[in-house]
Protein backbone atom coordinates (compact mmCIF):
# COMPACT_ATOMS: atom_id res chain seq x y z
CA UNK A 1 0.00 0.00 0.00
CA UNK A 2 2.69 2.38 0.66
CA UNK A 3 4.95 2.00 -2.25
CA UNK A 4 1.41 2.38 -4.44
CA UNK A 5 1.12 5.49 -2.68
CA UNK A 6 4.56 6.63 -3.74
CA UNK A 7 4.19 5.61 -7.07
CA UNK A 8 1.11 7.68 -7.09
CA UNK A 9 2.48 11.20 -5.64
CA UNK A 10 5.90 10.30 -7.74
CA UNK A 11 3.21 9.96 -11.14
CA UNK A 12 1.19 12.96 -9.83
CA UNK A 13 4.55 15.36 -9.54
CA UNK A 14 5.40 14.34 -13.48
CA UNK A 15 7.64 11.64 -12.99
CA UNK A 16 8.00 9.17 -15.58
CA UNK A 17 8.69 5.81 -13.25
CA UNK A 18 10.48 2.77 -13.19
CA UNK A 19 8.98 0.54 -10.55
CA UNK A 20 11.49 -1.92 -8.77
CA UNK A 21 10.27 -4.88 -7.14
CA UNK A 22 12.73 -7.47 -4.87
CA UNK A 23 12.13 -11.23 -4.63
CA UNK A 24 13.83 -11.53 -1.71
CA UNK A 25 12.46 -14.83 -0.57
CA UNK A 26 9.87 -13.07 1.68
CA UNK A 27 7.23 -15.44 2.86
CA UNK A 28 4.65 -12.76 2.26
CA UNK A 29 5.47 -13.45 -1.90
CA UNK A 30 1.65 -12.51 -3.15
CA UNK A 31 3.15 -8.69 -2.82
CA UNK A 32 5.03 -9.37 -5.88
CA UNK A 33 1.87 -10.11 -8.02
CA UNK A 34 0.44 -7.39 -6.37
CA UNK A 35 3.33 -5.32 -7.57
CA UNK A 36 3.18 -5.55 -10.90
CA UNK A 37 -0.50 -4.88 -11.24
CA UNK A 38 -0.33 -1.93 -9.19
CA UNK A 39 2.64 -0.45 -11.62
CA UNK A 40 0.72 -1.26 -14.14
CA UNK A 41 -3.01 1.07 -12.98
CA UNK A 42 -0.38 3.60 -12.29
CA UNK A 43 1.53 3.78 -15.11
CA UNK A 44 5.11 2.81 -14.20
CA UNK A 45 6.87 2.58 -18.01
CA UNK A 46 8.47 -0.57 -16.42
CA UNK A 47 8.87 -3.57 -13.76
CA UNK A 48 11.42 -4.75 -12.97
CA UNK A 49 11.60 -7.56 -10.73
CA UNK A 50 14.84 -8.06 -9.54
CA UNK A 51 15.32 -11.64 -7.45
CA UNK A 52 17.89 -11.39 -4.23
CA UNK A 53 19.06 -13.57 -1.91
CA UNK A 54 18.38 -12.28 1.53
CA UNK A 55 17.82 -15.98 2.62
CA UNK A 56 21.53 -16.86 2.46
CA UNK A 57 22.27 -14.34 4.99
CA UNK A 58 19.11 -15.25 6.93
CA UNK A 59 18.29 -13.42 10.42
CA UNK A 60 14.67 -12.71 9.95
CA UNK A 61 11.20 -13.68 10.09
CA UNK A 62 10.31 -12.53 6.98
CA UNK A 63 12.69 -15.02 5.46
CA UNK A 64 13.22 -16.93 7.83
CA UNK A 65 11.40 -20.10 9.47
CA UNK A 66 11.31 -17.69 12.50
CA UNK A 67 7.13 -17.26 13.02
CA UNK A 68 5.95 -13.67 12.28
CA UNK A 69 4.76 -12.02 15.43
CA UNK A 70 1.04 -11.27 15.73
CA UNK A 71 -1.43 -8.79 17.83
CA UNK A 72 2.00 -7.51 19.56
CA UNK A 73 1.54 -4.52 21.89
CA UNK A 74 4.52 -2.95 21.16
CA UNK A 75 4.38 -1.97 17.99
CA UNK A 76 7.08 1.01 17.23
CA UNK A 77 8.79 0.55 20.87
CA UNK A 78 10.74 -2.58 19.71
CA UNK A 79 12.34 -3.42 16.45
CA UNK A 80 10.54 -6.92 15.65
CA UNK A 81 11.79 -10.49 14.21
CA UNK A 82 10.59 -9.17 11.21
CA UNK A 83 12.98 -6.65 10.66
CA UNK A 84 15.35 -8.27 7.81
CA UNK A 85 19.22 -6.83 8.26
CA UNK A 86 20.27 -4.07 5.95
CA UNK A 87 17.17 -4.72 3.94
CA UNK A 88 16.49 -1.29 3.06
CA UNK A 89 20.23 -0.41 2.32
CA UNK A 90 20.00 -3.16 -0.08
CA UNK A 91 17.40 -2.22 -2.31
CA UNK A 92 18.67 1.17 -1.98
CA UNK A 93 21.68 0.02 -3.49
CA UNK A 94 20.27 -1.29 -6.36
CA UNK A 95 17.76 1.47 -6.99
CA UNK A 96 21.16 3.60 -7.20
CA UNK A 97 22.36 1.24 -9.51
CA UNK A 98 19.14 1.06 -12.14
CA UNK A 99 18.98 4.89 -11.22
CA UNK A 100 22.33 5.24 -13.32
CA UNK A 101 21.77 2.90 -15.59
CA UNK A 102 18.41 4.88 -16.69
CA UNK A 103 19.51 8.47 -16.48
CA UNK A 104 17.62 9.03 -13.35
CA UNK A 105 18.65 11.45 -10.29
CA UNK A 106 15.15 10.77 -8.32
CA UNK A 107 14.18 7.90 -6.42
CA UNK A 108 11.18 7.50 -4.33
CA UNK A 109 10.80 4.80 -1.36
CA UNK A 110 7.76 4.39 0.83
CA UNK A 111 9.63 4.23 4.26
CA UNK A 112 7.56 6.18 7.28
CA UNK A 113 9.11 6.82 10.12
CA UNK A 114 5.66 7.53 11.85
CA UNK A 115 3.19 4.39 12.25
CA UNK A 116 6.04 2.17 11.58
CA UNK A 117 7.33 -0.90 12.68
CA UNK A 118 10.39 0.56 14.55
CA UNK A 119 13.08 -0.18 11.64
CA UNK A 120 16.03 2.26 11.72
CA UNK A 121 16.27 2.20 8.08
CA UNK A 122 13.36 3.75 7.94
CA UNK A 123 14.26 7.28 9.63
CA UNK A 124 15.08 10.02 7.89
CA UNK A 125 18.71 10.52 8.93
CA UNK A 126 19.01 7.15 7.59
CA UNK A 127 17.92 8.37 4.01
CA UNK A 128 19.47 11.41 4.54
CA UNK A 129 22.94 9.76 4.83
CA UNK A 130 22.07 6.78 1.68
CA UNK A 131 21.40 9.85 -0.18
CA UNK A 132 24.59 11.44 0.78
CA UNK A 133 26.39 8.40 0.20
CA UNK A 134 25.04 7.76 -3.23
CA UNK A 135 26.09 11.17 -4.08
CA UNK A 136 30.08 9.57 -3.62
CA UNK A 137 28.93 6.34 -5.53
CA UNK A 138 28.53 6.38 -8.87
CA UNK A 139 30.03 7.55 -12.53
CA UNK A 140 26.75 9.82 -13.13
CA UNK A 141 27.42 11.56 -9.89
CA UNK A 142 31.21 12.28 -10.78
CA UNK A 143 30.90 13.11 -13.88
CA UNK A 144 27.41 15.35 -13.68
CA UNK A 145 26.59 18.16 -11.98
CA UNK A 146 23.16 17.41 -10.55
CA UNK A 147 22.61 15.56 -7.22
CA UNK A 148 20.92 12.24 -6.39
CA UNK A 149 17.98 12.50 -4.61
CA UNK A 150 16.25 9.65 -2.45
CA UNK A 151 12.83 10.92 -1.81
CA UNK A 152 10.64 9.93 0.98
CA UNK A 153 6.97 11.36 0.93
CA UNK A 154 5.67 8.78 3.19
CA UNK A 155 8.28 9.73 5.68
CA UNK A 156 6.16 12.29 7.91
CA UNK A 157 2.64 10.73 7.27
CA UNK A 158 0.73 8.67 9.21
CA UNK A 159 -1.32 5.74 8.03
CA UNK A 160 -4.75 7.57 8.41
CA UNK A 161 -3.01 10.46 6.35
CA UNK A 162 -1.15 7.52 3.44
CA UNK A 163 -4.49 6.32 3.01
CA UNK A 164 -6.17 9.62 2.65
CA UNK A 165 -3.38 10.65 0.12
CA UNK A 166 -3.90 7.40 -1.78
CA UNK A 167 -7.74 7.83 -2.04
CA UNK A 168 -7.12 11.55 -3.63
CA UNK A 169 -4.88 10.13 -6.29
CA UNK A 170 -6.95 7.39 -7.33
CA UNK A 171 -5.07 4.77 -6.20
CA UNK A 172 -6.94 1.24 -6.61
CA UNK A 173 -5.83 -0.45 -2.41
CA UNK A 174 -7.92 -3.72 -3.78
CA UNK A 175 -4.65 -4.06 -5.82
CA UNK A 176 -2.39 -3.26 -3.06
CA UNK A 177 -1.07 -6.36 -0.36
CA UNK A 178 0.37 -5.52 3.05
CA UNK A 179 0.51 -8.79 4.89
CA UNK A 180 3.65 -9.90 6.20
CA UNK A 181 2.06 -13.79 6.66
CA UNK A 182 -0.68 -14.25 3.95
CA UNK A 183 -2.66 -17.55 3.88
CA UNK A 184 -4.48 -19.36 0.69
CA UNK A 185 -4.73 -17.12 -2.13
CA UNK A 186 -2.83 -14.17 0.04
CA UNK A 187 -5.76 -13.48 2.18
CA UNK A 188 -4.26 -11.18 4.79
CA UNK A 189 -3.66 -12.37 8.39
CA UNK A 190 -4.87 -8.99 10.01
CA UNK A 191 -2.92 -9.64 12.84
CA UNK A 192 0.84 -9.00 12.24
CA UNK A 193 2.38 -5.37 12.41
CA UNK A 194 1.72 -4.89 8.67
CA UNK A 195 -1.73 -5.28 8.45
CA UNK A 196 -3.08 -3.95 12.13
CA UNK A 197 -0.92 -0.88 10.96
CA UNK A 198 -3.10 -1.03 7.54
CA UNK A 199 -6.59 -1.64 9.15
CA UNK A 200 -5.92 1.57 11.72
CA UNK A 201 -4.87 3.73 9.14
CA UNK A 202 -8.27 3.12 6.89
CA UNK A 203 -10.18 2.76 10.52
CA UNK A 204 -8.78 6.34 11.32
CA UNK A 205 -9.67 7.81 7.48
CA UNK A 206 -13.25 6.40 8.54
CA UNK A 207 -13.16 3.96 4.83
CA UNK A 208 -12.98 0.36 4.52
CA UNK A 209 -10.45 -1.74 3.35
CA UNK A 210 -11.08 -3.37 0.17
CA UNK A 211 -9.09 -6.61 1.21
CA UNK A 212 -10.04 -9.55 2.57
CA UNK A 213 -9.38 -10.65 5.90
CA UNK A 214 -8.49 -14.17 8.12
CA UNK A 215 -9.01 -12.09 11.51
CA UNK B 1 45.19 -10.48 -5.51
CA UNK B 2 43.62 -7.03 -3.36
CA UNK B 3 40.71 -9.16 -1.57
CA UNK B 4 43.87 -11.78 -0.55
CA UNK B 5 46.06 -9.31 0.93
CA UNK B 6 43.09 -7.56 2.53
CA UNK B 7 42.38 -10.88 4.01
CA UNK B 8 45.91 -11.66 5.11
CA UNK B 9 45.89 -8.27 6.61
CA UNK B 10 43.13 -8.99 8.64
CA UNK B 11 44.21 -12.58 9.78
CA UNK B 12 47.45 -10.79 10.91
CA UNK B 13 45.30 -8.30 13.02
CA UNK B 14 43.76 -11.04 14.73
CA UNK B 15 40.43 -11.17 13.32
CA UNK B 16 38.39 -13.99 12.84
CA UNK B 17 37.27 -13.73 9.18
CA UNK B 18 34.20 -14.88 7.16
CA UNK B 19 34.75 -14.15 3.49
CA UNK B 20 32.06 -12.73 1.08
CA UNK B 21 31.89 -13.39 -2.54
CA UNK B 22 29.60 -12.05 -5.24
CA UNK B 23 28.54 -14.22 -8.23
CA UNK B 24 27.16 -11.13 -10.05
CA UNK B 25 27.56 -12.72 -13.77
CA UNK B 26 30.91 -11.41 -14.05
CA UNK B 27 32.48 -12.59 -17.19
CA UNK B 28 35.48 -13.12 -14.64
CA UNK B 29 33.96 -15.76 -12.95
CA UNK B 30 37.10 -18.08 -12.55
CA UNK B 31 37.60 -15.49 -9.55
CA UNK B 32 34.98 -17.44 -7.85
CA UNK B 33 36.85 -20.67 -7.92
CA UNK B 34 39.78 -18.70 -6.45
CA UNK B 35 38.11 -16.71 -3.39
CA UNK B 36 37.44 -20.03 -2.12
CA UNK B 37 41.17 -21.49 -2.32
CA UNK B 38 42.52 -17.89 -1.12
CA UNK B 39 39.50 -18.15 1.87
CA UNK B 40 40.32 -21.68 2.78
CA UNK B 41 44.94 -20.93 2.51
CA UNK B 42 44.36 -17.85 4.39
CA UNK B 43 42.05 -19.69 7.46
CA UNK B 44 38.70 -17.53 6.71
CA UNK B 45 35.75 -19.49 9.00
CA UNK B 46 33.65 -19.58 6.41
CA UNK B 47 33.31 -18.60 3.00
CA UNK B 48 29.82 -17.39 1.38
CA UNK B 49 29.10 -17.16 -2.54
CA UNK B 50 26.33 -14.83 -2.79
CA UNK B 51 24.83 -14.83 -6.40
CA UNK B 52 23.55 -11.31 -6.96
CA UNK B 53 21.73 -10.03 -10.48
CA UNK B 54 23.26 -7.13 -11.88
CA UNK B 55 22.65 -8.27 -15.59
CA UNK B 56 19.18 -7.74 -14.91
CA UNK B 57 20.42 -4.04 -14.22
CA UNK B 58 22.98 -3.90 -16.94
CA UNK B 59 25.70 -1.09 -17.75
CA UNK B 60 28.82 -2.40 -17.94
CA UNK B 61 31.87 -4.43 -19.90
CA UNK B 62 31.83 -7.03 -17.16
CA UNK B 63 28.59 -7.79 -16.77
CA UNK B 64 27.00 -7.22 -20.80
CA UNK B 65 28.39 -8.34 -24.55
CA UNK B 66 30.42 -4.73 -24.11
CA UNK B 67 34.11 -5.41 -25.16
CA UNK B 68 36.74 -5.42 -21.98
CA UNK B 69 39.07 -2.52 -23.59
CA UNK B 70 42.83 -3.38 -23.47
CA UNK B 71 45.76 -1.66 -23.28
CA UNK B 72 43.97 1.48 -22.85
CA UNK B 73 46.09 4.28 -22.36
CA UNK B 74 43.94 6.63 -20.29
CA UNK B 75 44.24 4.42 -17.24
CA UNK B 76 43.45 6.53 -13.78
CA UNK B 77 42.26 8.89 -16.32
CA UNK B 78 38.68 8.07 -17.29
CA UNK B 79 36.24 6.17 -15.61
CA UNK B 80 35.89 2.99 -18.17
CA UNK B 81 33.12 0.64 -19.73
CA UNK B 82 34.31 -1.54 -17.21
CA UNK B 83 32.71 0.11 -14.09
CA UNK B 84 29.59 -1.53 -12.69
CA UNK B 85 27.06 0.36 -11.51
CA UNK B 86 26.80 1.11 -7.56
CA UNK B 87 29.07 -2.31 -7.74
CA UNK B 88 30.60 -1.37 -4.42
CA UNK B 89 27.33 -0.22 -2.71
CA UNK B 90 25.60 -3.50 -3.17
CA UNK B 91 28.50 -5.51 -2.48
CA UNK B 92 28.91 -3.38 1.17
CA UNK B 93 25.25 -3.53 1.65
CA UNK B 94 25.54 -7.05 1.88
CA UNK B 95 28.21 -7.06 3.65
CA UNK B 96 26.63 -4.73 6.41
CA UNK B 97 23.44 -7.46 6.27
CA UNK B 98 25.44 -10.08 6.79
CA UNK B 99 27.84 -8.36 9.61
CA UNK B 100 24.64 -7.82 11.33
CA UNK B 101 23.83 -11.40 11.16
CA UNK B 102 26.91 -12.89 12.39
CA UNK B 103 27.52 -9.84 14.89
CA UNK B 104 30.14 -8.17 13.03
CA UNK B 105 31.73 -4.54 13.53
CA UNK B 106 34.33 -4.72 11.07
CA UNK B 107 34.27 -5.12 7.42
CA UNK B 108 37.40 -5.37 5.39
CA UNK B 109 37.53 -4.40 1.53
CA UNK B 110 40.29 -4.21 -0.99
CA UNK B 111 39.54 -0.73 -2.70
CA UNK B 112 42.23 0.61 -3.63
CA UNK B 113 42.37 4.66 -4.60
CA UNK B 114 46.19 5.34 -6.09
CA UNK B 115 46.57 2.40 -8.67
CA UNK B 116 43.22 1.71 -9.93
CA UNK B 117 40.77 2.09 -12.62
CA UNK B 118 39.22 5.34 -11.62
CA UNK B 119 35.80 3.99 -10.21
CA UNK B 120 34.17 6.27 -7.97
CA UNK B 121 33.50 4.16 -5.49
CA UNK B 122 37.21 3.20 -4.85
CA UNK B 123 37.91 6.81 -3.08
CA UNK B 124 38.19 7.12 0.39
CA UNK B 125 35.61 9.98 0.59
CA UNK B 126 32.71 7.24 -0.81
CA UNK B 127 33.52 4.71 1.87
CA UNK B 128 33.83 7.17 5.11
CA UNK B 129 30.12 8.36 3.57
CA UNK B 130 28.57 4.19 3.43
CA UNK B 131 30.62 3.86 7.17
CA UNK B 132 28.30 6.79 8.03
CA UNK B 133 25.23 5.63 6.70
CA UNK B 134 25.61 1.81 7.95
CA UNK B 135 26.11 3.32 11.50
CA UNK B 136 22.40 4.24 11.22
CA UNK B 137 20.92 1.56 8.97
CA UNK B 138 20.84 -1.96 11.18
CA UNK B 139 18.99 -2.87 14.00
CA UNK B 140 22.38 -3.75 16.00
CA UNK B 141 23.76 -0.30 15.22
CA UNK B 142 20.74 1.14 16.99
CA UNK B 143 20.62 -1.04 19.62
CA UNK B 144 24.20 -0.72 20.32
CA UNK B 145 26.83 1.34 21.70
CA UNK B 146 29.57 -0.25 19.40
CA UNK B 147 30.22 1.03 15.22
CA UNK B 148 30.59 -0.44 12.46
CA UNK B 149 33.91 0.11 10.70
CA UNK B 150 34.58 -0.25 7.22
CA UNK B 151 38.28 -1.07 6.58
CA UNK B 152 40.34 -0.04 3.48
CA UNK B 153 43.35 -0.99 4.22
CA UNK B 154 44.53 -0.93 0.97
CA UNK B 155 43.25 2.36 0.06
CA UNK B 156 46.33 4.29 0.28
CA UNK B 157 48.95 2.06 -1.14
CA UNK B 158 50.63 1.50 -4.35
CA UNK B 159 49.99 -1.88 -6.61
CA UNK B 160 53.75 -2.39 -5.51
CA UNK B 161 53.10 -2.47 -2.03
CA UNK B 162 50.14 -4.32 -2.11
CA UNK B 163 52.74 -6.98 -3.38
CA UNK B 164 55.09 -6.90 -0.93
CA UNK B 165 52.96 -6.84 1.74
CA UNK B 166 50.86 -9.96 0.74
CA UNK B 167 54.83 -11.48 -0.01
CA UNK B 168 55.56 -10.63 3.42
CA UNK B 169 52.12 -12.25 5.01
CA UNK B 170 52.48 -15.25 2.94
CA UNK B 171 49.82 -14.65 0.52
CA UNK B 172 50.27 -17.46 -2.13
CA UNK B 173 49.64 -15.37 -5.23
CA UNK B 174 49.44 -18.36 -7.48
CA UNK B 175 45.68 -18.72 -5.91
CA UNK B 176 44.80 -15.56 -6.97
CA UNK B 177 43.03 -13.85 -10.26
CA UNK B 178 43.29 -10.62 -11.29
CA UNK B 179 41.92 -10.89 -15.42
CA UNK B 180 38.59 -9.16 -16.03
CA UNK B 181 38.72 -11.36 -19.52
CA UNK B 182 40.66 -15.01 -18.37
CA UNK B 183 40.98 -17.36 -21.72
CA UNK B 184 40.51 -20.98 -21.20
CA UNK B 185 41.56 -22.31 -18.09
CA UNK B 186 41.26 -19.13 -16.70
CA UNK B 187 44.68 -17.92 -18.42
CA UNK B 188 44.83 -14.31 -17.68
CA UNK B 189 44.58 -11.61 -20.65
CA UNK B 190 47.56 -9.73 -19.66
CA UNK B 191 46.43 -6.36 -21.75
CA UNK B 192 43.37 -5.46 -19.40
CA UNK B 193 43.70 -2.76 -16.81
CA UNK B 194 43.28 -5.70 -13.84
CA UNK B 195 46.09 -7.37 -15.41
CA UNK B 196 48.29 -4.59 -16.37
CA UNK B 197 48.26 -3.23 -13.03
CA UNK B 198 49.30 -5.97 -11.38
CA UNK B 199 51.89 -6.94 -13.63
CA UNK B 200 53.77 -3.64 -12.78
CA UNK B 201 52.91 -4.20 -9.37
CA UNK B 202 55.00 -7.00 -9.35
CA UNK B 203 57.29 -5.68 -11.88
CA UNK B 204 58.23 -2.48 -9.47
CA UNK B 205 58.51 -5.02 -6.34
CA UNK B 206 61.20 -7.21 -8.66
CA UNK B 207 59.22 -9.86 -8.06
CA UNK B 208 57.49 -13.08 -10.66
CA UNK B 209 53.63 -12.94 -11.28
CA UNK B 210 53.23 -16.91 -10.23
CA UNK B 211 50.20 -16.63 -12.81
CA UNK B 212 50.37 -17.78 -16.72
CA UNK B 213 49.90 -14.64 -18.84
CA UNK B 214 48.12 -15.74 -22.70
CA UNK B 215 50.22 -12.23 -23.85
Amino acid sequence: MDSAVVLAIARSEGFGCEALSFDYGQRHRYELDSARRVADSLGARGHTLLPIDMRAIGGSALTDDIEVPKDRSDIGEVIPVTYVPARNTVFLSYALALAEVKGAWDIFIGVNALDYSGYPDCRPEYIEAFERMANMATKASVESDASLRIHSPLAQMRKVDIVRKGAELGVDFALTHSCYDPGAEGRSCGRCDACRLRLKGFDEAGMKDPLSYLA
